[in-house]
């Protein structure tokens, strides 16, 4: 039990928002922790929406930020895109168990958890640090808006059109200006994503590069370009649209014509462990149907 | 004087292959040079087919190499990735004067060579480090051929048909079968040429990734993928085509089927000297017209 | 002027909307048509944000239609785009006169316009057909909206999030479920407006097909596919998520999960006349830049 | 029998190239057919290759086109092609049996094909004409080569080097000059094929149109285009560069600088049968996997 402790005392769960259907394979996990003499945190919405509060301690973001060694997400990419964002200022390295479709971030089946987390609390596992992204939206002198992605930021036309000026500054330097649907700026994380769906480039996590992926360019030259991860990034809304900014497709800020986005390489990265046999290109591949490549002729 | 010869006492001037039409611009320069008693060596072929060599010291590449502080290539693109490929194992920086159209490496236009060649033995430059591919050919157990490459390695299906297979496998790991017109593995310098006519990622040249870009893929998803230039990347092409392997698009190696290409960043740069106001958006602008940008409707 | 009579002897002329800018080469135009005898006819809303009602006869889109014997638009492709929908249910036919920059549909310059109406009263055109597409939303057992389309109809995501779902049906047949920004239906006309940007196929004016193009489609073998003029494509509005529907990218409808956009070639057709010498593939190479096409290595 | 005697008296058999493996199912078909008293042809080659010469009747392409009334390809889609491009000058009609792998064109599984010859005996089937192409290669004044295409007609660099450079007439009309990899001119049934992989759109059968598609321009505006059947369309290999061409994947003809290839579409036909249940949609679905859509995040 020594090695165990050494790794992880203390691990919190969190569940798929507002989904009881993972109160069974957590409450199973959390048992399962509490065997192995580990201290197992519910995380609070969850707890509420499982209704698995009654034997263990719940706790919020916060808590589980100061407290956990580990946190064990139960859901999908979506729910472990959400607790990176609430986590990424803690240190807390994240596991992803799928509920059935395996994910690019939550690659551990749940039939397959136990074993799969009994190998980790052995101390067998491999880290994989991923970059994220700070981003702030600058209003005049005033800083409007501030948050963090690991996926990618999406500046896109909002209500009022079919369509969006933006400039692209980078390091400071006048890049271009561009008429499009949008512009989405991605980590190798989320070149798998969005980016993906707008002919991105796909960036292996070892890559320390961003992606800026016009959507739907009215020019046709308007391709997507790689970035050096030291790189200062600034969109600038022209007038007259409006415009609507997405953070991992989960949190929205509504942006004015003028507003700058101003994007770069956040301080903080996040860990995702993974058991041994972990491999990027198996899930790339399964996902891609490289696997089963169609030959059409 | 001082500071200029402490820079560059010895300066390599390298025309574009059999091109007697460089040959009043290589004498401008080398005058010019001379006037301010910096030493000049002409590249022996250059020397050749431009036919002044009577009043300058003629020198093989070789002897460039060890030698000269700085080597200015006059032509296009292809006659500076030449240059590197002959100097890259010295540690000798390139300058490149084009010749009437700009290039991605011969930014300087020779109208303005003059001017901008005043600027930099001043110490008036930026250095400006690209990445070397090395290329192993493995045929069985011994090595059949090995080079390097500035832009991209290129396998391809050479006169026996109309495809190729190949598996690729990096750092060991089998990553996906494809049949397709070919793979090209490109540096960032390269993502700018043949690499992004087949839809490849645009590379930032500090971005520190190698793109794997598959030709004409029979199957869809077969899109192309960045990875860390720490990769060891094996393209082994299948039974029952044979291939054919282009290196910067110049040197050519015709392999077999089973043959083994091992494609890894060389330990070795390119050095690329520019003198000031350089901007490589601004060269891509120009180059995907992006100053003037088609808006469509 | 006999032959000139019995083509046009009733014109009608229409401005951009809201441009006042346009107020004087319409008044060129008007004037340079009543010298010449014929019955110049001025849209209502162009006359009021001109000014230039005074000597001419005001009249509705609807006066046009059973009046004009030629339509004539002063301002861009959007302004005839407006223009073709408003008459299409007539036989009217449509000349455009661009404002400075080419377009695809209004191919005349403003500077050239006299001359070539000289030539157009004389005889001297070409006749372009190009499809409609006719367009309903049924919900249930109820028709509750319809138009007709020139370019586009776009479904896409609303307010409400960043993807929609629908199901696509060809002549009563299951095609595919998609989950997307949206789906394009364009004509050959539309083929390079919105369609190209979503990488959408290029349909010359005489293709008789229709692109179903998809937005961003999450899965990448979603294609773009091009039908025959014949079918009828149905979009179904997938749960949870509402989409809007945009039609040329001007009108506008908000439907909801459940609803069934059904799209046909109209039996209308748009009619427009072209001056001796006008060349489609001239039109698209000076868009996409083929005349001086950047030659990148 | 009275049905199937008015449809089919005589049916040809034609096997995969040198594929002694089709003997088996070509043995069941051809004793199928004699017990239903269906006079039976089997190809040249194929029986020789089968060795099921014996008790059938053996016939070259020209007496199939002669006198069979129905010719059934068991093999792959390439089998098709070039049957089809055999019997093109006739009006055969053909119905496609793949050996496993389910075929654009051979939409017929072997395990079902007794079944479903049985229907079409009786009459139940679908006609699906298919549009060729008619090819010719002039040189001055000259042609020094024609043929037939059912998917399409490559013009790509040869031996000599890394690309081509062409130019594009439409009708006369000059419309781009383009340095590639090649140019490929695709019928609506080719364009599942060899275009696919070169990013050119699908195009349903029932749309007459000829899908002209750049591979690897050099020139990123260079998008795909689609002609109107009645196009004649000029390639015009431009110095110092020669080329080859390839028809169907199968003939192939070596081309030289200032070779001008006419394609246009030819006045036959190849008509394809299906039994009852066939659907064009269905194919594209499974080959694209639109069935199994990787939904990625």
């Amino acid at each position: 039990m020594r090695a165990m402790q050494k790794h992880f005392q203390t691990i919190a769960l969190i569940g798929k928002y507002q989904s009881p259907d993972v109160s069974e394979a957590m409450l199973d996990m959390a048992r399962f922790l509490r065997e192995r003499e580990v201290e197992v945190l519910i995380e609070q919405a969850t707890a509420s929406s499982t209704g698995i509060a009654a034997d263990f301690r719940v706790a919020t973001f916060d808590e589980i930020g100061s407290h956990a060694d580990l946190a064990v997400v139960l859901g999908g990419d979506g729910t472990l895109l959400t607790t990176a964002r609430r986590l990424a200022s803690h240190a807390v390295p994240l596991l992803g168990v799928n509920q059935g479709r395996l994910g690019f971030l939550t690659d551990i089946p749940r039939h397959d958890m136990l074993a799969r987390m009994e190998e980790i609390l052995a101390g067998r596992f491999s880290r994989d640090e991923r970059m994220l992204l700070d981003v702030e939206v600058l209003r005049g002198d005033s800083r409007v808006f501030q948050t963090m992605a690991l996926n990618d930021v999406v500046v896109s036309k909002g209500d009022s059109g079919r369509l969006i000026e933006c400039e692209l500054h980078i390091d400071g330097e006048f890049v271009y200006s561009q008429r499009s649907d949008g512009i989405i700026v991605s980590t190798p994380t989320g070149s798998t994503a969005y980016a993906m769906s707008a002919n991105g480039p796909i960036l292996h996590p070892g890559v320390t590069g961003i992606a800026v992926v016009p959507v739907c360019p009215h020019a046709l030259t308007h391709r997507p370009v790689t970035l050096s991860d030291r790189c200062v990034i600034d969109i600038v809304i022209q007038p007259p649209h409006d415009a609507r900014i997405h953070f991992d497709g989960q949190a929205r800020f509504d942006a004015r014509a003028g507003d700058r986005v101003r994007i770069r390489r956040s301080d903080h990265v996040i860990c995702l462990l993974h058991p041994p046999g972990y491999s990027y290109f198996s899930i790339l591949r399964e996902k891609l149907h490289w696997s089963t490549a169609p030959k059409l002729y």
